[in-house]
């Protein structure tokens, strides 16, 4: 567990994630090669993202539903760019029940497919409209280079699919979907992102428009976050989903879908993760406050246990995701670097000179070391360390915006784009062309990450032109891109 | 939806089922063969089954993980018992990334292989145990007959796997779970169930013991509705998961699974059902309470809809689930029989009248008809429903334990347990001998369901003889057994 030390983020960022993961036991390797097994704490994590979002799904009027992992091999290939973007990745199942399957099924890589060969059946009339769908899941695509989290053969999701009767509908939904992103990235995840608009060489196959959430990592690289993706009628004419509208005319319909996985946790280790190990916002942390008792006999032992269990009931009473480390033969300082490892917000230390003062000794996360521990009452300290946990969140969010801005560059010339790219973001005009945009990934392995719809908001620094000349062509350029070397 | 009416249950009980669970929108039939798609209504009272287990499977010290969906095929290979009963049900991926596989891959149809090979690694000393796990997820089944929820080609279920340093605890962990199972089915699904012992014939392929739960439909066949194995170390021993014991003695460990799948929801339709469609307990139901405003001119509509708008928001202050019913151009009666389909506990109908006094009509869903029917004053009225609710959760109860009693039947000749078996359970003595139970199942059709744990709450007549003579060979028999027809 915590018995080794990691490489630093410095040394080796990539070799410190890997250890990281399995350390910390988020997450190990499968016996096949490119899955994974998500490990108890990982999990938890994820189930804390799940009911993060599921509470927002729903509030803005969303159902969930279950449609089949498997899939005729023949639906994916009803829509051009969708078969041209997942054919290569597909797992086939050919036999089953110990026979050659006629038609051979694909384990699904997303739902359009299926679901709007179903939509066909079930929408009839305008009355039907919209349907706001969402599913929990796992996808497999056929990933070659593959790395835990981060992108795996198989991975766990939500993909969000949506049918309106108007074009604006559909448009307004796709960004209702990014904006509810963007509020748990920020607010619960603590991950200050960038949303734009992808490009076309870039965006979802079969998409009109995909926007994303851009987040830069702790090597300054950039994470695409999530997705929401308006389809148009691409889908719905590929499968036929139909309405009569109110005046008796057949249209057929405009969707969407939007999706987040696991990935968001690879992306959390690297935004907030440290030299000691993860580190989690509080508002996500499967545990936000640790216990170690401390004691050297049988008699401090009773004593410090004893204020350590009911201090833990109060914790629990006020909603807290409490942690008491009863676990015997591990010294404190042990404990400490697991739970360090393990990124837990807040740490109690109660020994016996604690209890006699009523007091005890807390430790942050994000500040390790004696900069963050500070001792308090005992009397107050629920409301203590709820305080404590609202400011954790606050000063990941702030440290991770303050690291993300320092290491975004306004760019104007080509030379200056690349010094930018080699330890950062490159904000630069460019003028849409999917070649320039080619050259630029073949000369610099930076790719555009999005179109920011708040270009004011990637600097703070209240706003910069959005035209100039193209950093690559210097032809004229209506929008400003983000640009980096990306996972 | 409830434009048609359904079959009654004696006239085509298997025909009312599947009309039920298409017009109740709960699920409908995939484009591949034996799969289906869980729908909003039917997933929302997954996810009610989903939570009252997950509580319990927390508050028993399990944890929640992902293992993966792909599983090479060496591993189902490795527990003789295991391969014989999984082989002919697989489906097989052979294609990857556009290739063969050198190792084809089969899509889980339960996990004990490949966690067994997880916890080979994992699993060091006994410290490391007990280990206590639990998974959500959907497993593929080739299942040639299937029938929605019932059984189908992939479905959706929790997976529970521990693994434990000795027999007695593993023993121990396996009917704790059936408990977990019995308190689940009895309290919050309303289900009278048998919990007891399945026979050699019956039980899971490669388990030493299996424990189920059997219930009885309307139509008066057995439902299995869940299981709960003991697995010696037939797993552990396949897979080498070993550890060191405290006197440094590298052992076994020994294993339990145990799961319950969306075939619950067939069977809670097949208990509560009626004529008129879903009858879902109170705890469960995804609204618990239906709204229904009645007017005929727009002065009466304001009038109510203020009045039903605020009732809402009460009873969802008292933390009931609660739908308001204003949809446009549906009458009273249609909205009741749809809700009547859907199987809401309780309607709330309320009209300028019920304003006038103040009061609201309530309507039972499980007494259909003027029986069923109360006036009750709006200022009580959160109270009322929820009591009310309490009512018909025991009520449901109540009736389908009676009649499972009523169709049920101890039976000493075999002339009667054939009777008995046209049309309920007959329990009857079995010497354990599995040529008997083989001849009984040709000549009658009933297999041996289980040996109850507690026989004397089959017919809750305080305790019959638990020896007698098998029924069919007449030889000393020490245990008595369910048997009947099955789904």
């Amino acid at each position: 567990m915590a018995d080794e030390k990691l490489p630093t983020r410095a040394e080796d960022f990539s070799e410190w994630y890997n250890q990281l993961v399995l350390k910390a036991q988020l997450a190990d390797y499968a016996p096949v090669r490119g899955c994974m097994i998500v490990r108890p704490y990982g999990w938890a994590l994820w189930e804390n993202i799940q009911q993060a979002l599921d509470r927002r799904f729903k509030a803005t009027g969303h159902q969930n539903v279950a449609f089949p992992l498997l899939i005729p091999k023949s639906f994916i290939e009803k829509e051009k760019h969708h078969v041209e973007g997942f054919s290569p990745e597909l797992a086939v199942v050919t036999i089953g029940g110990g026979e050659e399957l006629a038609e051979p099924l694909i384990v699904r890589p997303t739902s359009e497919t299926i679901i709007g060969h179903m939509w066909s059946k079930w929408i009839q009339s305008y009355r039907d409209l919209p349907v706001l769908m969402n599913q929990w899941n796992s996808v497999v695509r056929w990933e070659l280079r593959t790395k835990l989290f981060l992108r795996t053969l198989e991975f766990y999701w939500q993909e969000g699919h949506t049918a309106h009767a108007t074009r604006e509908e559909a448009v307004e939904e796709t960004k209702q979907m990014l904006d509810v992103y963007t509020d748990f990235a920020m607010n619960d995840a603590a991950v200050p992102v960038i949303p734009g608009a992808k490009s076309d060489a870039e965006k979802f196959a079969g998409a009109d428009t995909t926007y994303s959430l851009e987040a830069m990592m702790g090597d300054c690289k950039a994470l695409q976050f999530c997705t929401s993706h308006f389809l148009g009628q691409n889908f719905a004419q590929a499968f036929e989903v139909k309405y009569l509208d109110q005046g008796g005319v057949l249209q057929h319909c405009w969707t969407t879908s939007w999706g987040l996985s696991t990935r968001v946790i690879g992306g959390i280790i690297m935004v907030h993760g440290d030299d000691q190990g993860l580190v989690l916002p509080p508002k996500l942390a499967p545990t936000q406050v640790v216990i170690v008792p401390i004691f050297k006999n049988d008699e401090e032992k009773a004593v410090v246990l004893k204020t350590a269990k009911e201090l833990k009931q109060r914790l629990i009473q006020a909603n807290l995701r409490v942690t008491l480390d009863e676990r015997e033969g591990f010294s404190p300082g042990w404990k400490f670097n697991d739970w360090e490892m393990r990124g837990v917000p807040v740490r109690v230390e109660l020994g016996p000179k604690d209890v006699a003062k009523q007091a005890a000794m807390l430790a942050r996360r994000d500040r390790p070391g004696k900069e963050g521990k500070a001792s308090a009452s005992l009397a107050d300290l629920p409301a203590t360390i709820e305080k404590l946990l609202a400011e954790i969140q606050q000063a990941l969010f702030d440290r991770a915006l303050a690291f993300r801005r320092s290491h975004t560059r306004e760019t104007q010339t080509y030379d200056d784009f690349k010094k930018a790219v080699e330890n950062g973001f490159a904000f630069a005009a460019w003028c849409g062309n999917a070649d320039c945009e080619e050259k630029i990934k073949e000369e610099t392995r930076a790719t555009m990450r999005c179109i920011p719809l708040d270009p004011a908001a990637v600097l703070g620094n209240g706003g910069t032109p959005s035209s100039g000349t193209c950093v690559y062509c210097s032809k004229p350029s209506k929008n400003r891109a983000i640009f980096a070397r990306a996972y």
